[in-house]
């Protein structure tokens, strides 16, 4: 069956393009009509690679391979940062399953496939359906920025007993805040803005403290167990330290590609560690949507066309730090 | 009750200088007539601070204060990195009572006390009993370079279904191969010279590669899941991930006050994590004496006599890298 839609890509002049695209479905893959999708920093770091960007997708299943046998046509489902699963690599046998080298992949690493537009072709075995009444609007960003702190939670330890440092309140740290109150761990929110302070404690933070990378620790600040480090900036890592609890954990959720400045020794003689973690786990992110349907856990969002006009535009919002928090685009389907 | 006995200090020169020390025993202490030693790397760092050196005591206790009740005169001891617990702070109340900041501290943070020399006074609380039959040149290095692997097999979920990769085959390197081949795991050792792969593997090694930091992956090595970084140069950590399998975790060991360059991009595509730790809580270097007697396990060690010039032979010794593999000072009981 040969499919063709409409898609959005970026370009090396950093303008959002419309393209038509026509696959043919494999044995294994869906075609889903895309209605929603969020906006990424990752978006920006790929704008100029002219592929098709978007990675936390919601949309309707309106085909199916031979194959497929888990989800079927008319359902509502999420797709995005798992690219590929082999399921029976190592990796993948493990419940490592976001990032599977061994399988054909999608998203960025298929040019012709992501969320910014009317469709896209994945694994069946990488969409998630998303549970009833739960707003497609809120499940988007659940699919890359929520997926990304619910990793952290599930996979490390995380108590409701818990300090959990949060540091910067964007896309990522403001579904932090929310998931790990409703965890009913004390959140202990650090921003380098007073500005954030009202929201951060309307999200669920316990306490709220204006910090700046690299400065000293604030008055009265204990020691946070975890720390998130949402911010999209560098950080100044030795200044972190005297912030932890002993065997405390440091996860650094930025994707950057400059290396940091450790320091082994304060590591060492705390026990602390650093923790690389990236988005979540297929089990992971299904706990995910139960939990923040059941909990009534939605993102903060602001809403643009999805169009090319529109991509623009939330993604120049991001850029100039005036999203609050994150930015979905919404296919007008009339 | 006032006691006198002779120490060994470093100095400014880098000499080792004999010197008296009189204390007065406290409620809570013991006086150890110091038999061993072991020499440690740490040592070599603190040699021209002037203070007494040496953290891999083993005894007799001689004297007890008025409040001891734990140990008695006539209990073979060992004592060492264990400075100082207070007992109560959240940190020893947790379990990591290795760095107690709350209370007296012994070792090099006392100018005056140290195992190189005839004796030293010490907390009840930071001492080990020795079992019975266990040779006190083969506890202490236990008491530090043993300590500080073992604190890893039994913190960090090391399991003996897991490749333990081993990097740099020296005073504690040597120790964590023992122990962890005891502990059932694969063990797969990384040295830069091939002149240590024979003993390698009578020590328990499963796999012996020669690598240099930096390098690329050695022909045929497959991933470990921990990796104990023993050696004392400088790390380089994007080259090591290569080694890692998904969701490892790198242990630097190397006492450095100079930050590492790590890729943060690495550990977040892998789930890696880079776990500092510090010799052993009380708790486990117990565990570890017992498991050592028990399995009758023992470092590989080098004698040398408790003397100003028996010190510096061993200290020199260590700095030509020629110690195979721990160096431990023997006290002239005639």
């Amino acid at each position: 069956m040969s499919i063709t839609f409409d898609v959005f890509r970026g370009s090396p002049e950093g303008r959002i393009l419309a393209a038509q695209v026509t696959r043919t479905l494999e044995h294994n893959e869906v075609f889903i009509e895309t209605t929603h999708s969020g906006v990424c920093g990752t978006d920006e770091h790929c704008l100029k690679l002219g592929c098709v960007l978007g990675h936390e997708g919601i949309g309707i299943i309106k085909a199916v391979g031979a194959g497929v046998q888990s989800v079927q046509v008319g359902d509502r489902v999420g797709f995005g940062f798992t690219h590929s699963i082999c399921g029976t690599c190592e990796e993948c046998a493990s419940g490592w399953d976001q990032y599977c080298a061994h399988a054909k992949r999608y998203g960025y690493h298929d040019h012709d496939n992501g969320s910014f537009g009317h469709g896209a072709v994945w694994d069946e075995k990488c969409v998630y359906q998303i549970p009833e009444g739960y707003d497609s609007v809120h499940a988007a960003p659940l699919m890359c920025a929520g997926a990304s702190v619910w990793e952290i939670f599930m996979q490390y330890g995380v108590r409701a007993t818990d300090r959990v440092g949060v540091m910067g309140v964007g896309g990522l740290g403001h579904v932090a805040i929310k998931l790990a109150a409703a965890l009913g761990c004390t959140v202990v929110v650090l921003s380098n803005t007073e500005a954030k302070r009202q929201e951060a404690l309307d999200y669920g933070a316990s306490e709220f403290y204006v910090y700046k990378s690299g400065g000293a620790v604030p008055e009265g600040f204990q020691p946070v167990k975890h720390l998130l480090l949402c911010g999209s900036g560098q950080v100044d890592f030795p200044a972190l330290i005297p912030l932890m609890a002993t065997r405390g954990s440091i996860y650094p959720l930025t994707a950057t590609r400059t290396p940091a400045s450790v320091p082994l020794a304060a590591l060492f003689l705390r026990g602390i560690k650093v923790q690389g973690s990236l988005v979540a786990s297929r089990n992971n992110l299904r706990s995910l949507l139960a939990f923040a349907a059941q909990k009534k856990i939605t993102p903060t969002t602001m809403t643009f066309p999805m169009t090319p006009a529109g991509i623009e535009d939330a993604m120049q919002t991001l850029r100039e730090g005036k999203m609050r928090y994150r930015g979905v685009l919404v296919r007008d389907m009339q």
